[in-house]
């Protein structure tokens, strides 16, 4: 039995696979619930679904890049639970987990995910989910330069892309396909391969920021106008 | 806020939409867990999201074809809220609730519920979830009359068409695309009209059936054998 979390965006989600099927699976929003939810949640599923933790043989989560507290709530979570058990970590990044909704699409997925800030994190896949153009922090208009011609355009920040979705035959996912969900990380295997982290390895298991936070920006903002001041 | 609630196959799930976005949606396997979990999970949904029953201003409902006790207890739970509340139903059946994951396909969309005793319940869509086939009780291989080529195919049965994807040039939905979650009722607007009850019209909303149970085809069956015997 295996268990995913994902906590990146300004969502919680949780699912249990039972090596046969997806058996669970739940999601909330952190801006009407609490983040705080991501573990009691997976203890009643457990037991709703008739398991203990030491059933569990492995942990999905997603890497980010995305929020940066929510990262390191549902990565440490994981980290936690399978140095416990002794058990695998595995994980794919945010842009490919949004992107996963979009398969039946037959050809590229662009994959947006506000970064705050006048910015956002994006990805371009091919119908495969092989990377095009990596993931990368960039503002909105700065993806107009990427080959994203008749692509769909999913994830929580896709209406950025919407203004120009005409002159680059552009396709609006459903709102409903641009919600992430922990159990797409069940289902990645099948386009790209996870990064497996296990025994003394968890230990380089960290956030895939791409940025640093906000609060690091300000603060090198200060100093180098702290800088300036005493230069003058 | 409106509710969605799904019963109608192997699985049961339960959606909460706060006017804005979805804000939490539940899923569970009943062959792992239990059918009666769906209204103890809308009790502790709704109090997780910090609402009461009385916010609820529309229930969402499949209303088949699929499971027979499944379906009469979903209905029956929505219709109980609605009732109580003096609020309306809204309905979408289980083909084109199965539909919704796989409309960022650009082409015909052909969903397939298991309906037991060799036979599945199918209906086909173009790219819009217009009916091309309205929904159906059939063998497998009746499929093949339909002008399915090129669709994809998605639903809980998909893999009853799996023989015949070459000769029909079919895409395969990929497994994830295969679970139904009462959240869609609430993006299924979009393409297609809901049927709505309310007040005295409540009564007519029955379960969507195509077919009569098992139990009643094996009763029919007997009477019929007891009638040749008599006869002889």
């Amino acid at each position: 039995m295996k268990i995913a979390i994902d906590s990146s965006q300004t969502s919680g989600s949780i699912a249990i696979h039972d090596g046969q099927r997806l058996v669970f699976s739940e999601y909330f929003d952190i801006r009407v619930t609490h983040s705080e939810t991501l573990m009691p949640s997976l203890d009643k599923a457990l037991k709703l679904c008739g398991f203990s933790p030491q059933d569990i043989d492995a942990v999905y989560v997603c890497s980010g890049p995305g929020s940066f507290t929510g990262l390191r709530i549902g990565i440490a979570t994981a980290k936690g639970i399978a140095y416990a058990l002794d058990i695998p970590v595995h994980t794919y990044n945010s842009l490919e987990l949004n992107a996963m909704a979009c398969t039946p699409y037959r050809g590229k997925i662009l994959s947006i995910i506000d970064a705050k800030m006048q910015e956002c994190y994006a990805a371009l896949y091919d119908a495969k989910l092989n990377e095009i153009m990596a993931p990368a922090v960039l503002k909105p208009d700065d993806i107009l330069s990427w080959p994203i011609e008749g692509s769909i355009v999913c994830g929580s920040a896709a209406q950025l892309v919407q203004p120009y979705a005409t002159q680059k035959q552009l396709v609006m996912a459903n709102p409903m396909h641009n919600i992430p969900k922990a159990e797409a990380l069940f289902f990645l295997y099948q386009y790209s391969q996870a990064k497996i982290y296990e025994g003394k390895a968890l230990a380089e298991l960290e956030p895939f920021y791409l940025r640093d936070s906000t609060a690091q920006i300000k603060a090198n903002q200060k100093q180098r106008d702290l800088a300036k001041k005493i230069d003058q």
